[in-house]
């Protein structure tokens, strides 16, 4: 019989768990859940919540690979590297345990997230539970559409936000920042916000000139009240 | 006292309504909903379960106002019409009903819908609750990331399409649909769905040039099942 695996995605929180991804997590044998070395990790107790609360399936931990921090000489590699150590952490927890499994996501599993690419390659039934996203959550908390009337928006991440400015792109929605590099964009608006539905949830919004200040605070505060922060932001062109 | 009114995301349909997207329905006095000439809208039948299912507030129709379909001379100036036309109606419901008001959206309130605009300038205490939106639904049901990994995606419209492609655009999320322009771009991949997660859902996957076709034919039967037909694709280069 094939096993089934069930990508589920769950938003911020029991408050984002759809129906049917209720259903989802009611229905398989166990949830895998990969964490950061201790077994505090905040973003592990989310999902352990989400858990107790539909269904009570039990969760079994993965402790994540240790990713190279190090600036190593072949990047590329060393991520390959991380990608594959993860793969084999997966299937290694799949081999132990028999039965219908489910991976909960953060937010939804189309947008950054790896889940996907991990188990591609395993020899299960897959499905996929779509979840609310931060960029949504983001429009939701600031009232805003994500563009101007027709207009598009382009999603991308901090890394590649100076080249999607100059190849023209004047509104845009800039995930998985590390820093906040705003420099020469004064005049432009930007919607930030923070570990959205959350601890530490803050949102920022105005000319990035003014503001700028205001949203690095809120970082630290953010960071400071959860012990972890995930921002994101929404920037339009005057 | 300051009227409330909840801008609800609800997905495509009960199996997408958030905790917390149950709770503001539950909540409201009444919902309104515009809807066109006859209330056998397909739609609108939608929201009506919803409703039902969560705590089966009255639903309040507002009939649709007409919109000039002709070649208006002036089209800026008849979409703007249009657009007052619909928030006298809605402010004309709003003033012969007292109490908390909610307006189901479709998907989610941040990508391409008219309701935070429409809303915009009347006294009220708003607030948005996300849901579930079409490109979620999309990848999931064929089990893909949006984007490659780090890389952008770019949400625009059918309108756009040809524009965001000159523009160096390889990987796209096209909403809004009327036709499917996609001469000249038989080597790129396509992902795409109609009616997702309603009736006459349809997927088609594969190059374009091999799949054209069938995508059409699936349009068309998605229309013929249910009345109605809403579609986009996730769009990449070779």
């Amino acid at each position: 019989m094939t096993r089934r695996l069930r990508v589920i995605g769950f938003g911020m929180g029991p408050q984002h768990v759809t129906p049917e991804a209720a259903e989802a997590i009611r229905s398989v044998d166990y949830l895998v859940a990969f964490a950061k070395g201790d077994r505090d990790d905040p973003l592990l107790a989310v999902r352990a919540e989400v858990a107790r609360r539909y269904g009570d399936p039990p969760v079994v931990v993965v402790p994540d690979p240790p990713r190279d921090r190090a600036d190593p000489a072949d990047y590329p590699a060393a991520v390959r590297d991380w990608h594959e150590a993860r793969v084999a952490a997966l299937r290694g927890a799949l081999e132990e345990r028999p039965g219908d499994v489910g991976i909960l996501v953060w937010g939804d599993p189309s947008l950054y997230d790896s889940t996907l690419r991990l188990i591609d390659g395993l020899d299960v039934e897959v499905d996929v539970v779509p979840g609310i996203s931060a960029p949504q959550l983001l429009a939701a908390r600031h009232q805003i559409v994500l563009h101007e009337v027709g207009a598009p928006v382009h999603v991308t991440t901090g890394r590649r936000l100076r080249e999607a400015v100059a190849a023209g792109q004047d509104n845009l929605v800039v995930m998985l920042n590390s820093g906040l590099d705003l420099d020469g964009l004064d005049d432009w608006r930007i919607w930030w916000g923070a570990n959205l539905g959350a601890a530490g949830e803050a949102l920022v919004a105005g000319r990035v000139g003014d503001v700028r200040d205001d949203v690095l605070a809120a970082r630290d505060a953010a960071k400071a009240e959860a012990g972890w922060v995930m921002d994101l932001f929404l920037l339009r062109a005057p």
